[in-house]
């Protein structure tokens, strides 16, 4: 059993990443993908004339400023346009692949951050966020994907989650992921990103760090940079969540997650 | 076993209908709700800045001009928004709702219309339309709603369909709802609109025609108007797939499914 992570940036090959999914599916190993939404996201977000809005830690951690109207934008392009995209283009490919969200039968279900600590960008000032609809995945219902794996189906879900008042939430895909593979007890979870993996020296790529024991990821997590330390945290979460084996992959090759498995990349295990 | 289709224009009650729903599951009886989208489709397509298009068919029948830039917005709106607000609502009121779309797990195979005979608004001429995403569903995945609902989910389904090449399609959520209804072989299909159900003198609404057998469906087809006539066509669909029991409703009224159920409305009947 295998849970992928798929990126939801810009010039992501999801080509190649399906006909991946779909030669691990045929051959009869199970399968669960999560993906990202944030291109999709900030695309609609300037369709509709509006400014993708971050909002930045105290610790320097940078999320989307996901307030009510954002996130109905956000539910759209990621329970709509990428989850249907990637379901049927998958479906061409002859898997029955079938699209959920964390809101449908609670597959996942989070904890809102109802004050989130923010950095105001103009004044450098903290300031208090009470607007926020962005949460942490706590639950997942993995009876529900056992139940559809069970019967032939390919669960893709999208990034959104169910929180405990039943509003709709932001939740970060990569640790989305972990508990999902958490649940389902994966023998691997799989989170695909544009680099090989973890770079001892970023962007020098003959620097990756070919494997990192469960008592190294503190210092894996001080040394990733940017979006890869959210990577390494998700890893960390999916270690404490019981699963044995994590690889970071690189998305640019051709069958990346086969090449995954057989542990190209950063492979962060027990 | 009911099939409801509620509608998706503006002004529709949804929180009295999901409440309906909520009464309807918590009693055990199984329900799956088939949703319309026009009001979100109409909504995203102007805040994107583009302008609703619609196509009128050499017989006077007005659909959504869905070619390939409409489809996103259409499965954003639809797949997206509509879909996880009820869903979201429906979980509020302690329904497992999980929502679909007919490209997941082949729920709804619909076959295009790859030319369609459209006046011209401007010249009154007929044209050839090649690049509209739009289809009639042909097969419901009847196994997919009773695993679901086997296991205690309430279905809640977007008109999105999955076309014979894999493309998406825009569906009629009326005439999806009767196939669904169909495939389920349920005891009776609701339709929802914003009048009592069939009017003899529209909008004399004490003209409100109480029953209507197989027989009298072409007169009754013949007699509606607007958006009423499509809704007799699913009608006429749903019996010709073996619904028995097809009533026509007011969605204004509270509890509005029960009250079609227990026959208010017009009753479409062997």
């Amino acid at each position: 059993m295998i849970v992928v992570k798929i990126g939801g940036g810009a010039g992501v090959n999801n080509d190649a990443i399906c006909a991946d999914i779909a030669a691990i599916s045929q051959r009869g190993e199970q399968i669960v993908v999560v993906h990202g939404t944030s291109d999709a996201v900030n695309t609609l977000t300037e369709r509709v004339g509006m400014e993708p809005r971050t909002l930045q830690s105290p610790s320097g951690h940078v999320s989307r400023y996901t307030d009510a109207d954002t996130l109905e934008i956000y539910t759209m392009a990621a329970a709509g346009q990428m989850n249907k995209m990637l379901v049927a283009k998958l479906q061409s490919l002859g898997v029955n692949a079938l699209g959920l969200s964390g809101v449908d039968g609670k597959l996942m279900i989070a904890r809102r951050k109802e004050a989130v600590r923010a950095i105001d960008p103009t004044t450098g000032k903290q300031r208090v966020v009470r607007d926020d609809y962005t949460g942490r995945v706590e639950q997942v219902n993995g009876d529900l994907l056992t139940l559809l794996l069970n019967a032939g189906y390919v669960p893709v879900i999208a990034p959104l989650a169910l929180g405990l008042e039943c509003e709709r939430l932001n939740v970060d895909g990569d640790r989305a992921a972990a508990q999902v593979a958490g649940a389902l007890k994966a023998d691997t979870l799989v989170i695909l990103t544009n680099v090989p993996g973890l770079l001892a020296n970023f962007p020098d790529e003959s620097s990756l760090i070919k494997h990192i024991s469960a008592g190294e990821v503190e210092r894996a997590i001080e040394i990733a940079g940017g979006r890869m330390k959210k990577k390494v945290l998700a890893a960390q979460e999916a270690l404490e969540v019981g699963l044995s084996r994590i690889v970071l992959a690189d998305s640019r090759k051709s069958a990346p997650i086969n090449a995954a498995v057989a542990g190209e990349g950063t492979v962060i295990s027990r």
